[in-house]
């Protein structure tokens, strides 16, 4: 997507370790008018797929998801918390997930009260790495028996191995703008 | 505001401890027509108020921050993270906030970048009982030197302190939906 890749062109800052900042307009201050163009192009990207609800985590995804859901007829979107707790309460499904950013593992859930059997779940998030946090998600629908339709990404690290993990597995996945590499050095990023 | 009233009435559920669950709708399922109508009212409430930025905490706030700042010029919207990083780093602005609901303090963290001298800040949140949260953010405007014009909270437990505090120190806070008492034996919700 054009307008996504222009934005992380000028606002992007690559850091050390693969880290590539784009909390200027993304993941801490948000741009509402570029997710709604993001909004949109999911729509587009989408627009034969039968939707019935929207899943995301928290915390960044959560903008990206509300107002994306704007153009799927106003699905309810249910995040995914995270969950310091150790002790699960059974009314919830739960999952474990590794944070790239934290290198931490957290427990992860959602309550069996707004995952069902017979939803047509949209999973939507900030950023796809190594695809821990979306693999995550799958298992949450996977345990409700509802089914995963598509994946909508803002920013994904192509040259992580995520990506085309999940895209193996038959799942149709999109990414708005794929970084096929980034240098800390020089701050070049190259989109696919 | 009288459709949300009607969702917490119909929806909500009250809980031993002073909970009030309104996820099926506002903090963990969200419900984007609703946030429509919230976005549209503290819109209304806040008409002759000049916002430059929208502040919000994770995780919540950010699905109502973000449908709300489309009726404010799609002004930049921030959510303010919880950190648990023992070390904060210089580049941002700290403050401790205590969790009703999860009875202990964290870190509350916001980029320098992010806030300045003459943002003219609207706080959004979910919920607001004794204001620790609220307190955390305004905290952080005032290291940035940055004006809070106003607030705008969903729903107000108005039988809890963090309210009328807020008022007294003469902040325009507004409160869509305000609980002046609850019954978790006989679920009876009255609003103020």
């Amino acid at each position: 997507m054009k307008v996504l890749e222009d934005y992380i062109a000028k606002y992007g800052q690559v850091k050390p370790g693969n880290v590539l900042k784009v909390d200027s307009f993304l993941n801490h201050q948000m741009d509402v008018s570029l997710f709604n163009e993001m909004g949109k192009e999911f729509k587009r990207l989408f627009a034969d797929t039968e939707i019935t609800k929207i899943m995301t985590i928290e915390a960044s995804g959560i903008g990206i998801a509300c107002i994306a859901a704007q153009y799927f007829n106003n699905v309810p979107v249910v995040f995914a918390k995270k969950s310091q707790s150790v002790n699960i309460s059974s009314d919830v499904y739960a999952t474990k997930v590794e944070s790239f950013t934290h290198k931490k593992t957290c427990d992860v859930i959602v309550s069996k009260q707004y995952l069902h059997k017979g939803d047509k779940v949209l999973l939507i998030d900030d950023f796809l790495a190594n695809g821990c946090a979306l693999r995550g998600l799958m298992d949450l629908a996977n345990q409700a028996g509802a089914e995963v339709v598509g994946i909508g990404i803002a920013v994904e690290k192509g040259f992580q191995k995520g990506g085309d993990e999940i895209r193996a597995r038959g799942v149709h996945l999109e990414s708005l703008a794929i970084i096929e590499s980034m240098n800390a050095e020089t701050g070049e990023i190259k989109f696919r």
